[in-house]
């Protein structure tokens, strides 16, 4: 199986390893099939640690990276109006997370105008996260998840840290173990990284991150020749799900039920207004994440319900 | 056991019983920790019906009151400034179901302006809902829920279809069987009214309705004397919940977030930034409805956490 | 000339001075076409004053009745389906103005969550307010107007902070001398009520507060029969304009400018993509308030680019 | 006076010409202080006319650029840290300028989802548009403005369509002759770029575009060094204004409040609290556009009233 390692931290540039873009050279190229092991940093670079947090981070003046991803990798066969398969194989996490709050960053962002630059490190271990608060330690449980997948746009160069309809800065747990992601072709090639990885995170994600993690990903790859997505779209074993990021939360929600509901007109043949008034009585809307330049929203239904109609 | 029934449909009034008011009077008086039951009308005054649609009731031109609640009722001793609390002893719910299109409501309003108004008759019954798509009967699981509680608000006089700190049109799956809701007290007696009952809806309620059924609900309630909070909250077996209604749906999150993390702060003794960052890792922010005048938002975290912490 | 004087301080209630409602009790009675002289308190009720600060009578914990108005007024005639005009024919005003920052108002609310509750006093006088900044004065022009005008809503009882349909707290600049408003009727006699005079106020009225002053005004009141509009407007000598309020402002302005774009249709002949066109090169649409419960946009056209067409 | 030509129509690419990033090439270079004049397209390449319009061309499936600027220029000098000033020295306009209906595109999309592609032809001539309505012509007055104007972005390559921090596509009817329009350096030589003339357009452009031309423009470019903004800024002879472009409309208020109180702060020396008062009583907040990308908002104060306070 093919290993792409991160790069060493001295090499890695703003403009190369933290943007999703149509001129960024691949670091390596993949079969349709094929399954690749990707190593990864955590989304400040490995570089917030017990030793030396966020707030001394911070206040050193270094230039920090901002969510580093692994990749691009050129899927051979990959091309416009196609659609990219990731099947995710395999996460493995490092066992010390970091949940940090980013100054201007946060649902909160507002009410903490005043809030210190602070960092938390969390152990990750026996599938659980021990966090701690009031000098206790609270026992999560570990819940894997990529925090950014995404593919280069058709013409913009965007930041990794925004998600869009190349997927990105998503920060949605769906995009776990055993789930399937789709993502649209805009340039040959696809040019597909990721990065970002949390050990758990809540839906919302309200302070701006997670438990922040570096690891290692196994997903393979493949493409769905001319079929042609708008939008990221999720397939667990129980549910299908359209993924959809804008600002306000509310265009974020409108844009995932459409999305959601022409899925159910194309692929199951189910009339346009029918599907609407399923989605409003079995299906669901939840909120990824609202911290991120745009805001991530899933609508969702059980697909048993939908085998009921074939 | 007090039993509340329906007013006859004929004295029923869009501003005697589609409002919740300081001035509305009520209609039965009850004792700290009584319990009662309490008798409802679907949103459409039960009067949508296969032999008489949503599109001939619209185009009849008769008056439609919108979203009826049975009560109010007095609960003697609750006085501005304490808390109701409400538990869900019981929901019986009729057998046929409505989910309408109802005209400028819905998720995709906008997208759906040539909208007919339709409406789609479901049966109710051995724990699920036979819904019709696509000339096939899809089996949904029932989720019974209350649509609208709430109380007085202080000053205004509110429509039962709107959200906000008084309870209202909340159109939250989680305010069922088994669980505690708490609402502030706003006038003396609390003026306590209910109905809107959903055998079943997804969060989000996409297309304005859910599975809107008549039925009988059992409620104790009883009051938390100097008790003040500022929002209604839910509290279930495994959870504590905070409820906030607002547009846009963001200024929701917003604050269903700040109340929650108040909420560990006064109840739990966590400093507020660590309140925040857990509920980043730990919490959930979920979408009740997208729908109605104010939208209305969960933010969530398992007590089991908590716990560990006290 | 019929005045109506302000009710002595004592006898004002939040529930029957600061709320639009079906039920509050109309305290003079009008013919159309008459005109009436209505005296009006600050939107502090005076009560904020150099001697006893915004600050200082909030440390009071006195409860503080919030935008009141005079009214209503019953105007003879009037039914729901109608439309009232409003001519505003004077407005005079104290010398005295006081603007102030409210907790939890304003546009930069979230930025300024540790502002200290601040008042500053300036003095109106010779078409001049007198504004005090860096202990130097600032001469800004007048620019009278009326920020709370409406009537009662038909199920719903408001209060006055709040803009919506019913007009209520549009704190609009437009809203002054020698300009018309209009506004449905949804109960018999209209119930018109005013107060919260401004001597003058930017467009956005981004802290909360503007030049906040009690007055007179003057206004002819009639009745246009079997006219039923849906939202504020108001007519100036070069302008027509509609006014609407919503959450987001991004609402706000879209049906402001549907608003105008029916009326373009309906009273001026404009087919409906022709007037949208035409708003879009040559109307302009503009922030009245960002700051009340709901914000509020009026979208206006010149009368002198329709006239070209009739 | 170096002249920047037209790029032939052939030549131009969606990559090169239709984007702001810092990896474009620039096709000119000048000296800080130098005068260019810049021919421009207008935003559909100057493809849509009688003889084939916008519904013929957007059914012809052939690739329509959008938004094409020209440039970029390099300004010798500028480093990120400095600040770029654009002295707008003359504008010329074609004689014909076209209105279109963009599918997607609109403050009303959400209401006219059926809307045909639309385009109107106008005449600009004698200071007037001359625009078709109802078989007559209404004569608009000219309001010479550059939709587009902006500078590379550090990182990021953004589409021309979309505003933000870097300038683009503003649609800032301030955007004028006689004014200076402010831009933050954020690449060596700035890499400026602008296009999208309208001959006159709405504040709000609400239908999408203006009356869009072709044109010629003068701009004087120099480089105020180690001075640090981060938002655009336009001085005009009577008025100071900050420009901020965000989703919802509310967040670009907000952003640009935020940025003039600073900048009253920062240039005035005037305190806080004091400068967002005097903003709520004497500044305005302005709708620039409600339709691209991004939406954008001026909010500006006169510069008289600042002067009083030196």
């Amino acid at each position: 199986m093919k290993r792409i390692a991160k790069k060493p931290a001295e090499k890695m540039t703003q403009q190369g390893d933290c943007v999703f873009g149509p001129n960024v050279k691949p670091v390596a190229s993949v079969s349709p099939g094929e399954t690749v092991e990707i190593e990864t940093y955590d989304c400040f670079m490995d570089s917030v640690r017990p030793e030396r947090d966020w707030k001394s981070l911070l206040e050193s003046g270094e230039e920090i990276l901002e969510n580093p991803v692994t990749g691009p990798i050129y899927v051979e066969g990959a091309e416009p109006g196609d659609t990219l398969v990731i099947d995710i194989v395999g996460i493995e996490v490092g066992e010390r997370g970091v949940t940090a709050l980013v100054p201007g960053f946060g649902v909160l962002e507002g009410w903490f105008t005043q809030a210190p630059p602070l960092s938390k490190f969390s152990e990750v271990k026996h599938g659980e996260v021990v966090f701690p608060v009031k000098g206790r330690s609270v026992r999560i449980p570990v819940r894997l998840m990529i925090g950014t997948i995404g593919v280069a746009p058709a013409t913009e160069t965007m930041a990794t840290v925004t998600p869009s309809r190349h997927g990105g800065n998503l920060d949605t747990p769906e995009v776990t173990v055993g789930n399937r992601v789709y993502l649209p072709v805009n340039v040959k090639g696809a040019l597909f990284a990721l990065g970002d990885l949390h050990a758990t995170q809540g839906h919302g994600e309200v302070c701006g991150t997670g438990v922040e993690v570096p690891g290692l990903v196994r997903v393979k790859l493949d493409v769905l020749k001319r079929k042609r997505i708008e939008w990221p779209r999720i397939e667990s074993p129980d549910e299908i799900m359209t993924v959809c990021s804008a600002r306000p939360l509310d265009d974020a929600v409108r844009l995932a039920v459409r999305e959601l509901t022409r899925l159910l007109v194309t692929d199951y043949g189910i009339e346009e207004y029918d599907a609407y008034m399923l989605l409003s009585v079995a299906g669901d809307v939840e909120i990824s994440q609202m911290v991120d330049p745009m805001y991530t929203v899933v609508a969702k239904i059980r697909k048993q319900l939908l085998l009921q109609m074939k």
